[in-house]
């Protein structure tokens, strides 16, 4: 058993979104296809994965050495104990060889992206949903089935106004959301909280939205938008902050009653953990948002979430950041607190298999062997092209 | 006045060296050359940089978006005021477009490497040397004429032995360097102490000798080593931790007496003022060793700069990574606490001018406009062979 090809793509998003700090028109991702030798119902096993959104394509790493890595490796040295099939965690330690300590994100996110393109291969070698095999290596074989899935959107757009928010958000409600996140801090705070007063009148209540300051706020401003927010109980209050500004985070948390959520932008264990001392947030009320493909994968998310167990810390607070199979299969999986979706966003990335459906905020799993995008039939077009 | 061409080539260190974490064996970085349209000393202005050792070439991220963007800016935008220069803080600006909050190293590599580029192309047009640019700009046209240079060396290698080493650091002192930095953390801690006590004999004195760690240490190895160290009075005790784990630092500086060195591994100032802050550092003890052009460059050291003047640092603290004439024209421009010196390693990269001297342990600057690479005859071979 092993791996024969990897490949990767550099795919636009083509995407006119923006947020309050910055835009996604120059946006790339990287698609992953990751082909092994195994034969499962009658094809070769393909592993697929892309690097989630956000973060540009970063396929000269992959080619340059993360994958020449790998392939100098004696292929028998990157399986299971019992050869059974493909060790993620041997794969991951190989592409770390000759990596400088700290400077996470030069190839957090490629050695992730390949890392999660593994696990897909590893499940479909088991023929088994990605959320199963996760679920018995790390969740003691408890899938969570109904998974919890709230709906981002509220973008800033020239013209959008509050009924054009408010119609937005009834479509959404009308789709089987019942939980909302809208951008704020793209416009003067006396209009976002007028946003947000119609978003809750729509949704039904505090609990139903989160807001999203994309950590473009000054210290000031984000104190100023806390003390504003406090009175509406919000789900959560997404990065107020600079992702590695601790001490304001600190400040924040010590005043601010409800949730703060954070982390997309922090790509290392230690930094979620620098977060968690430094910080100031708060087991039961916070929310962890790692980016599992771009945080080098789902063993170095398993050490993660190990740390955070031992720091006081439930799997429930986990939201992982990234609308997309992948990150629907590791909250299933593990059992974490909840998923993201983008839909119509962010091209053929955003979104999930074309025959799920939410009912009531809940995402249904499909059955599909691995992550399951052979199932998003836009998205799997530009996977399949790449053998 | 503009930008012409902006070039970048990828070229491979071929060094076999080896710290106690990691070899350069695959080690590359990425040189960039920027073309003007200004005419001086009857040539075309080009600005040369690379982006230091031990991060890889990051030629992708400047080809596929950083010079797109400053090459898709009006000329004149990129000027200085009053359009007799170009201006580094805007170009930084323009390559920041688009760019999401956090996750620096993809980025601040590249961005830093062609900032100190431009700075190399901006210090030509005013046909000075660039420490000279910068101490009129940053240090009230102050130039450290007597930039104090210490050596590295003391690397680890199949069969090499005390008496080595005692060669190693007396050729040192030959050459006329005062000060060595050497490895620790590859052998067992008996051994590293031998060859620690065997390097001051030959140097003279503790305050003579620095010990680099490069962030190997297992948590409990280094308290290990701090309180082994501890009786030596090292000049200082370099990276004994995760580059960010500033829990476990803060627990290092309140029992090791001495200095200890690092941040060559943090990328924005953001993080250096989180290990500042929870790092439990002290001013006028311990050595900031941040590497410039990694760290997108010379406008962001000077704000990182300002941030540690807020802190109660001095400048003299600071000892930037990458024994190179970047770092001496750094040094002697911000008047910095000094530079550090790899004679003979990575490859072309390593060292200043051919004519330079190191008398005393202090490093002669050159009068050459610019950085100077001009004046260093194998490096500036690769750099005028790009246009």
């Amino acid at each position: 058993m092993r791996i024969v090809d990897i490949r990767e793509i550099a795919v636009p998003l083509n995407s006119s979104l923006r947020n309050s700090v910055y835009d996604f028109s120059e946006m790339t991702t990287s698609v992953v296809a990751v082909r092994t030798d195994v034969i499962r119902n009658g094809a070769p096993v393909i592993g697929y994965s892309f690097n989630s959104t956000g973060r540009y394509a970063c396929g000269a790493q992959m080619r340059d050495r993360l994958i020449p890595r790998i392939f100098a490796a004696p292929p028998e040295s990157l399986l299971t104990e019992d050869g059974s099939n493909l060790d993620p965690e041997k794969i991951l330690a190989r592409m770390m060889m000759r990596e400088k300590p700290g400077g996470h994100s030069e190839r957090s996110v490629p050695i992730g992206t390949i890392e999660v393109a593994i696990w897909d291969a590893v499940a479909k070698i088991h023929d088994e949903p990605l959320h199963s095999v996760l679920a018995k290596k790390y969740s003691a074989g408890r899938v969570l089935e109904q998974v919890p899935c709230y709906v981002g959107g509220g973008w800033y757009a020239p013209g959008k106004g509050i009924a054009d928010l408010e119609a937005e958000i009834r479509m959404r409600l009308e789709e089987g959301y019942t939980t909302m996140k809208i951008k704020v801090g793209g416009a003067p705070l006396a209009d976002d909280l007028g946003r947000i007063e119609a978003a809750i009148a729509v949704l039904g209540g505090g609990q139903q939205l989160a807001v999203d300051a994309n950590a473009g706020f000054t210290p000031e401003r984000a104190v100023e938008y806390a003390k504003a927010l406090a009175p509406y109980g919000l789900r959560w209050f997404e990065e107020p902050t600079d992702p590695a500004d601790f001490a304001l985070m600190a400040q924040l948390t010590s005043f601010y009653p409800g949730a703060i959520g954070t982390a997309e932008n922090l790509f290392s264990t230690q930094d979620i953990k620098n977060l968690l001392q430094f910080g100031g947030l708060r087991p039961g009320t916070d929310i962890i948002q790692i980016d599992v493909p771009q945080s080098y994968g789902i063993v170095q998310f398993s050490r993660t979430l190990d740390m955070l167990q031992r720091m006081g810390w439930s799997r429930q607070s986990i939201f992982p950041h990234g609308g997309n199979l992948m990150t629907l299969s590791l909250v299933a999986g593990f059992g974490l607190g909840g998923c993201e979706a983008y839909p119509g966003v962010f091209g053929v990335f955003a979104g999930f298999a074309d025959d799920s459906k939410v009912v009531d905020g809940i995402l249904t799993l499909s059955d599909r062997p691995g992550i399951g995008f052979e199932g998003q039939n836009k998205l799997y077009e530009v996977m399949k092209s790449m053998f």
